[in-house]
Parts: C-alpha cells; structure tokens; sequence
C-alpha cells in the first residue's frame, strides 16, 4: 500500500465530530469560497433576482471517476447546470453532498473538489450549500456525488412541450455519443485504445446567447441517459407529434461510431454531457445554427430533422444514410450502467 | 428466494430507456401527485413568495433503512425540512434523487417511497423534482437518498450568531439522544431489546409557531450527527461566547441513557433528528417555553442553560447532576457511521 491511513477517509470523517469539521474546513471551504457557503449554517441563504426559479437535482455514480474529458466532479456540476439552463434558467446556486466509502484516497478527493471547484468557477455559479456522508468499506463504490441547483428563470423566456408545432426543425449543437462511448471505452472490463473524449461541459452560456439572440427557441433538453432516442420520443410523446430525423445530418465522431459499431451499440442510444436538442420555429432556423457555431461549444451544430403530424401516434423516424425509413425505439436501459 | 427478478431493480431501471421509464411512471410518479414534478421537465418551475430563500441538501445513508419511529425516506424528509425550518424559513419545495442497488426489492423501495409522500404530505412540502439512479450488486449498500430543499424566508426573521449575548437561554424542544441509541440498537452487530424510538419528526410547524409567537429567538440549530455537544460548541464558537449547561436540565429518556451507558457513549454525542436548539433573548424564554409546551413535539421542552462572556476562549461547560462541573468537548467522531 502506498498510501498510509492519514491519507484515506475514515468513517469518523461522517461522524460529525472533529474529523467531519477537519475534511470541511481544510479540504471543501478552502475550494469553495463565497460568503454564503463560509458561514455554514444548516441552510445557505441567497437573495434571488426573481421569484420564478427553477430547482433540479441529479446523483452522480459514474465508473470510472476519472475519464478523458472530465471526471465525476466537473460531470456533477455540467449535468446539473445543464437541467437549469435548457429549463430557460440562468443557475446561479449549487448544493454538493458526497457520499464517501472509507479508505477513498484524500489525493483522489482532492482532485475530484479541485475539478467541482474549477468547474463551479468556469460556469459563474457558486456552491453554497452541502453536506458529506461516509459509509463503511464495502457499503459504497469510492464516491457518488450529489448536486442540486437554482435557476433564475430568464426574462421573457417560457419554453414548454406546448409551444412545439409540426414544422419546426431540431437543432443539435454538435457530434452525439463521445460521452456513453468514451467511459464504456475506459471501463476496465472492455477497455481498449481509443481517441474518444467526453464532452462533458456546461452549457449555459451557450443557451443563454441562443435565448436571448432569438425569439424562436420552443424547448430544449440535454440528451444524457438514454441518448438522442430518449430525448427526441420524449418531445414526440410530450407534444403529441412525430418527429422526422435525418441520419446524415447527425454529427457523429467517427471514433465513436467505430467504438459503437464494434461494442454493438446504437450511437442514438449513447449518452452526452455538453450537448442541448432545441425545437425551433423554421423561420429561427438559420439564426439559432448562425448562434451555435459562434460558440466554441456549438461549432458543429446541425439541423438533424423536425417535427410532423403524426399519421397514427407519435413515433420519431429516421431517414438512413442510404436512404431507407426506421423507426427510432426508446431503448430498454440495460446497456450502460453507471455512464453518469 | 422469495421474490422473482420482476421484484427488484435491475440496473437497467437507471439505465434512461424503457424501464427507467417505467419505474418513475409506475412507483414514483403516482406517490408524489403535484403538477410540478408531474411535467417531468429538466429543472422543476417554481414561483415562490419571495425573492429570499433558503437552500440545502443532505444525503442520507441510514442504516438499518427501517427503524422504530421511521425510515430512512420520513428521516430523509424531515431532515432537510429541519434545515430549512431552523434557518428561519418556510419549506416549500423538495427534491429526490435515490441510489439504488442492483436487486433491491420492490416491496421496500415502495414502503420507503410511501413514508417519503406521507411525510412530505403531513409537512405540507411538495416533490417537486427527482433522479433515479442505480448502481450494480455490491457498488451501494441498499439504498442512498439525497434531498435538498427550498425555503422562503419569514417575514422579518432574522436569526445568526452575531444575534447572540451573554444571558441569552439555550432551549430545547424535548429529550435527547433517541434517535442515534435507537439505530444504534437495531444494528445487526449489536442488536438489543429496547423500548427505543427514533426522534425523528418534522419540525417546521413547531418553529414557525415559535417564530410567529415570539421576537426573542436568536439562533436555531438542529443537533442531528455529534448530537447537542456538536451544536453548542458550534454556537460557542461561532459566537464567540461561552454556554453553560446544567445536567439536570437536559431532558433525557431513561431507556436511552441505559442504552447509553450499556454502549459506553455519552448522551450529549447523539444524533437527534426531531430536535431544535434555541437560543432566546431572557426576557422571551418562558414565552417560548410555552409556545413549545403546548405543541405535540415540545412537550418536554427545557431552558437547558445559558449564554456566558468566555473567561478565556469560547467553550461549553456542563454543571453535572452531583454538581461538578466539566468541560463539552466536540467528539473525535468514530463512534457512530451511517446515523442519519
């Protein structure tokens, strides 16, 4: 063992006592400072530019902690931030619980609090509130990480499934995939060598110029679990329309559909971390992919279909390449375990 | 085996397709019936009373899960309401997110789920966003759920340390030290028989019956993990004052102290989780005492001690039952993982 004791969490460090006052104090504060969080009391106060928010929360258990591209802590403060900003929010307040296996490595801590912190930074939000459990070795795998957010809802923005209208067009604002494909290709039980690379980034800054460049924005939601074919059925089922999507028009990585083609998944199915689906109106079209690539996050931004009546019910299908109609299922979910 | 594989959670219920679909639709969504969550949107839409709120979050990672007096999803409940409540705020909105087992069964996880709709309903909080995520046999023990949770501050509320003098009276609400004895009890490794039962209460009806019937509360704190020597060498320390408690005074369940002292733990470590320390100007602490006493979760409530000008540095210090006197040190923490 190359570590000794002091270097790895206890379970006292949950106990509440002494220990549960050091991690804090020396190993959370220093990386979070802001006024709100210092003053650690049971809850964070903040004074809210409106009264209309919005409020998400996600858990975060993703294998391996570290991947290339992110790690669980950048992904606990993109993935969340993201709800909050497809929402049509402006985040602007996180809380970060951990949940600690004893013997988890302090140095691996450190890393992880450093990237939440730079990230927490990078996205203009501050951490003001949290909290921090240990359990027993065994009784948890490393570090699982909770974060949940506010939003201050954007002025004049109201996005709803409502608004959706056959006609629209869809827009995505990059490759799909390098997120699912880059962490399945570093799981240690099919690892092979690859170039892939999560995507994993905060997208609000990004939603914030879509929204407020154009009026034509409908609704927006971030394809993570489940992928693209989650999403688009999602917005098919929700606004009671069928959706019409163009394989070609998919910006793929071919690293990641060469990784799909060869673990036998289907790359619609795969989950990404820095990408936003918006419906549009057609007329916001030209505009809102004009925004897009301005951004560095939106450069190979595309249109990949838009929505139709339904003939029966709302089902999503997909033009392929070479030009034949499939309809695109919601996958049954066995395939990709702990991705996020 | 008793159940089938239809009884339990496959990792496929977080995998974002079909099943997971089918677990939020068919166990979640039906328990926690409010038109914010039921949209099912990336962040939840909430328009609040005020631009001042209060914000926390906290993980908990009970163990056992069911214990005499609650669970861990009524703990998982009222705790993040006593967080909110003791800052001085109305709590007005919660969010779920669970870490579930491979396997775990069905019958429990809906047993969990009905006493989080039952608690949250009698504590007048809606669900109003959630996440669901699962972790392979072996990578969780169980069960993990995080809340954290929205309040709008009070109406000309304004509680902190820098509120609190010497003279000021150190309230609380009932006995202590039930809940931690009361897991502690039931842990297979050293279970015993016992008449014991957990704390565990919202107190949020109680605090604002307080803070409505009195303008003499200074501070509120809830002595969940490191029990009332962790709080009030907090309040001490952040105030900058000394506190001197009587032994006497302290309420505490004598099938709880003989637990105590089977198990070799002091009272005053022990977790509690359905009680609030109050520090009270003078003049208000008979008021207070009797706004407490007439409600169903103060009937025991006690003015324990008193704020004191430190003769050297900030500590608490406890007149015993024989009449000596000893000095409330923070405890190192080992002694009880996984309480709350």
């Amino acid at each position: 063992m190359k570590t000794d004791k002091n270097d790895r969490i206890l379970l006292a460090h949950g106990g509440g006592g002494q220990l549960s006052d050091e991690l804090i104090r020396h190993h959370i504060l220093p990386r979070f400072d802001n006024n709100t969080l210092a003053e650690l009391t049971d809850s964070a106060n903040l004074e809210l530019d409106s009264k209309s928010i919005c409020f998400t929360t996600d858990s975060y258990v993703v294998k391996p902690l570290f991947f290339n591209g992110g790690d669980i802590g950048k992904l606990a403060v993109c993935g969340t931030i993201n709800d909050l900003a497809v929402a049509g929010s402006k985040p602007v307040a996180l809380s970060l619980s951990l949940i600690i296996e004893e013997g988890f490595e302090f140095k691996l801590l450190d890393k992880i609090l450093d990237s939440i912190s730079q990230t927490a930074r990078d996205n203009n939000v501050n951490i003001v509130t949290g909290d921090t459990k240990t359990v027993e070795a065994g009784a948890a795998d490393k570090i699982f990480i909770n974060t949940a957010g506010i939003g201050v809802k954007l002025d004049g923005i109201d996005l709803g499934f409502k608004k959706i209208k056959a006609g629209d067009k869809i827009l995505i604002n990059g490759t799909i995939g390098d997120h699912g494909m880059t962490i399945m290709s570093q799981r240690k039980d099919i690892k092979f060598q690859s170039q892939l690379k999560s995507d994993c980034a905060g997208l609000a800054d990004l939603i914030t110029k879509l929204l407020e460049g154009s009026n034509g924005v409908k609704f927006m939601r971030d394809p993570t679990r489940g992928g693209l074919a989650v999403t688009l059925n999602d917005i098919a089922r929700q606004a009671g329309l069928s959706i019409e999507i163009n394989q070609a028009d998919i910006p793929i990585n071919p690293n990641v559909q060469t990784a799909a083609d060869m673990l036998g998944f289907d790359v619609l199915d795969i989950a990404n971390e820095g990408k936003v689906v918006a419906i549009l109106s057609a007329e916001s079209a030209d505009q809102c992919l004009n925004i897009c690539r301005k951004h560095p996050l939106g450069k190979e931004a595309k249109i990949i279909g838009e929505i139709v009546k339904p003939k029966n019910v709302p089902i999503v299908e997909m033009t392929t390449i070479i030009g034949g109609k499939r309809i695109v299922h919601i996958p049954y979910g066995r395939q990709l375990p702990r991705i996020c």
